[in-house]
């Protein structure tokens, strides 16, 4: 098992002329390669923590799998060797909770002698028997490769053809804005790693009915973020996800509006701006999104509707009498 | 040819209760298909601007060209015939400068048809008939697929395999830390789509013997923003940039700090924090990393002798005598 976290040996700079050498902490960047009944899907640069999360996240994005059910096993690929560590369904454990992590920081010796064991770099999905394995790398490019171009609206299209989860009314709960307002801040202070490092982007999961943060998860990229949070509502069992708000911690690109979309997520909140083609995939989606939500402001971009002013307070009612 | 901004109604929400319906201004995000040759080497999502040096620096990264001699050619491919508007090496001209494209926002109606519209969203590169093309994607997955794992020190070693520049004397230059520090406050007043949008991560290129910045580009992704500045030095035959610092609005990730080193970059300036990988690779490659650069303050991860005190003030002198 790696750690979320190393530390090295940095110079400070200030500019009233200080220098000071000190360890730092960093976030750990390494190479996950994710497979499906043993044939590589991607490699992605992920923090290694919550691995088969991202995997599961990650097949859910790509509409290979759209509940527990459709997963058998999920497990790590040893070095020179078949599989090792089966893991039962729902025995997602080891995903080191990142508060855990914090608790045993590497130095940078051990950080470097810890790349020499590539068995915690690979995970394998192995799908339920009915669940059809998805094409392979040279059957999706030739898929590809027979139209000559690609655009905005194909894009959008593959999205909806892909078998992401449509909402239905239980999706049609409203949320009042302080509380919209409020959740980025919510979502930071559990961002432990992000605390010591500075360097990791986060995504959580908010629960409309508890009005709790159901988990949140780091990673050095946002897209990983978020897939390890909706693997983690998918093993969990709770998709399609009508009743949560995902709060995501950067920008709202195309590509997390798509992953919010295949789990059935009715409203995400971003920290910062959206694309033109996240807006677009959003409205079409009938999915709240708002961006640039910071404390006192935000800005609405798609389904208002979900959103409401905040009820008038009972003292206020009271003055105004 | 795409804008690089969209403009949609959105609904503006202040905490005191107000909120208002305007237009605003979004940064514009399309799929790009990278081909090499006519075949498809990659798919990014990508602002549609400076589409020719996103290709080029795409491939640079790649290692598949390293100076413009390697390219003969860079165009759009036509929707439903062959390839479109053939460009000469050294005219990337329908790279619309992103203050040009400031000057024509477009509507929320002219960008949802302009998604119709294909042909901007290819770009194929012919490569040189002395350079050998890439292997294709099954010849590729093949090579992968025949190690178990990967690890880390695999990323790093990929690198250094892949024809990446290795420094020389030349890179031996000295930079005052203030010029440093100041650097990041410089890219952002040439980051013009950013200020209207505040969606666009920006890479710029600085030159230590004028003291200029050279160019600045935007991007909905970080990667893309440095590719459009690299394939853009390389189709100048600035390659290998020597007397060059990198500077980005972003994190330091392991594939930033690849693509300098791809280019020969002997130092690299960013925002926010690099990852643990990304300081490996900037130390084996002997580049300077510099990250937390915030005007008065930054922190430097490898590389440290490049970057030193600013010379003292004569005045300063004149006052302890």
């Amino acid at each position: 098992m790696r750690s979320s976290q190393a530390r090295i040996r940095v110079a400070r700079v200030t500019k009233d002329g200080g220098r000071t050498h000190r360890a730092d902490t960093l976030a750990v960047e390494e190479p996950l390669e994710i497979r499906v009944n043993g044939e590589r899907l991607a490699v992605t640069m992920r923090t290694p923590v919550h691995d088969f999360s991202l995997a599961v996240g990650f097949a859910l994005s790509e509409g290979i799998i759209n509940s527990a059910d459709d997963v058998a096993n999920v497990r790590y690929c040893q070095k020179d060797s078949g599989p090792k560590g089966l893991k039962p369904v729902g025995q997602l454990t080891p995903d080191v909770d990142a508060s855990a992590a914090l608790a045993m920081p590497l130095t940078l010796g051990t950080f470097a002698g810890a790349l020499d064991d590539t068995s915690d770099n690979v995970v394998d999905i192995t799908l339920a028997p009915h669940v059809p394995p998805p094409a392979s790398a040279a059957q999706r490019q030739l898929v590809v490769n027979s139209s000559c171009g690609l655009c905005g609206r194909q894009s959008l299209d593959d999205v909806h053809q892909s078998g992401c989860y449509p909402l239905d009314e239980r999706s049609n709960f409203t949320l009042d804005e302080h509380t919209v307002m409020g959740l980025p801040d919510r979502l930071s202070q559990d961002q432990k790693v992000f605390a010591k490092t500075g360097g990791l982007h986060g995504a959580g999961l908010y629960d409309v009915d508890t009005g709790e943060i159901l988990v949140v998860r780091e990673d050095v990229g946002r897209h990983n973020a978020v897939d390890k949070v909706l693997g983690w509502a998918l093993m969990e069992g709770l998709l399609p996800l009508r009743r949560h708000v995902l709060v995501t911690s950067s920008r709202a690109s195309f590509e997390l509006v798509q992953k919010a979309a295949m789990a059935g997520v009715p409203m995400m909140v971003a920290v910062s701006a959206p694309s033109s083609l996240a807006v677009e995939l959003a409205r079409e989606s009938d999915m709240t999104l708002v961006g640039f939500t910071r404390g006192h402001r935000c800005v609405i971009y798609a389904g208002e509707d979900r959103i409401v002013p905040p009820e008038v307070v009972a003292d206020d009612v009271e003055v105004a009498q």
